[in-house]
């Protein structure tokens, strides 16, 4: 089985070692963990196009190939995940495939939206940011989609609580979310 | 042709007047616009379900039922557009039917990102921020993965300066988007 490692890693400092120890985790698993910066024949029809579009091909060719998906959704540079990671797994619900994700944080949406914008209670209890845009309720980790796609393909979602400074470099919820991926 | 108007717009007040609108404007240009708002017939299966799966679900229907998209890419609470309709761009990209984009500033990703994040260049010219992730530089509008999703699927992006007051009341970028999607 091969898994899309699906994830703002790919910004990570030596990115291609981090994916390796991704990888590792996933063999101890029995799985083929599949990196967006792994290598991948170039199709004819790339040939000549700027660097960013071949990259989203590859990436879109390696989804295409994989029987599943493990998303790395920790919040990226706001209260949402990673907008090419969501890209991914909302390609990856289309394509009727398991995509599960994980976090290194279990605040939840509301909360994390709350932090980062100004807040105002309408009379109906709902709550609207700045610019009288609606902030979801719904208890849920992020928006609706992402997590209503993980459910719906048959995946999991995974968030634990880890230290700040280890957001982005501890492995033990990807571990964690491997294995449910395996134990189906 | 059915669109679907992919967009933070559900979360503006008067949603539903809203949507009436962009419909109206799709409407000239002979589209049917199709809001995630609308009604469609609930499958047997969604009995039970609790509300935020269902409007998931409905949605992913809704864009099943469209020929092409139409994503309000305004940055959103950050300086990406919102999770939810990049979920729905990905999944519409793989379906393999054409994805059109707007957005209502002109502002690229990188001078978006640095506004929002604290950036330190590395000896190689890169831009990384406070917690040493990768900062895209490819002059695009948005993660890589969107925009050339939107290209690779025929579709195109069309983005314009509004005056921040106006940037989700603004219709001329959206009139702008459906004129392009509608004169192939």
């Amino acid at each position: 089985m091969r898994a899309y490692l699906a994830g703002p890693d790919i910004f990570l400092p030596d990115a291609v070692a981090w994916a390796e120890r991704k990888k590792s985790v996933c063999a101890r698993y029995g799985l083929i963990g599949v990196s967006p910066l792994d290598d991948m024949p170039e199709a004819p029809e790339w040939a000549g196009l700027p660097e960013w579009r071949c990259i989203a091909l590859r990436n879109e060719a390696l989804i295409r190939s994989c029987d599943l998906m493990i998303a790395n959704l920790t919040p990226f540079r706001g209260p949402s995940a990673d907008v090419g990671t969501v890209y991914e797994v909302g390609f990856m619900r289309a394509l009727g495939r398991p995509v599960f994700g994980y976090a290194t944080t279990a605040v939840g949406f509301t909360q994390r939206t709350l932090n980062s914008a100004r807040a105002v209670e309408g009379p109906d209890g709902t709550l609207r940011d700045g610019e009288g845009l609606l902030i979801e309720q719904f208890g849920l980790f992020d928006n609706l989609m992402i997590e209503a796609g993980i459910v719906a393909s048959g995946g999991a979602l995974v968030v634990e609580e880890i230290a700040a400074e280890h957001r982005w470099t501890d492995l033990s919820v990807f571990e964690h979310c491997v294995r449910i991926a395996t134990s189906g």
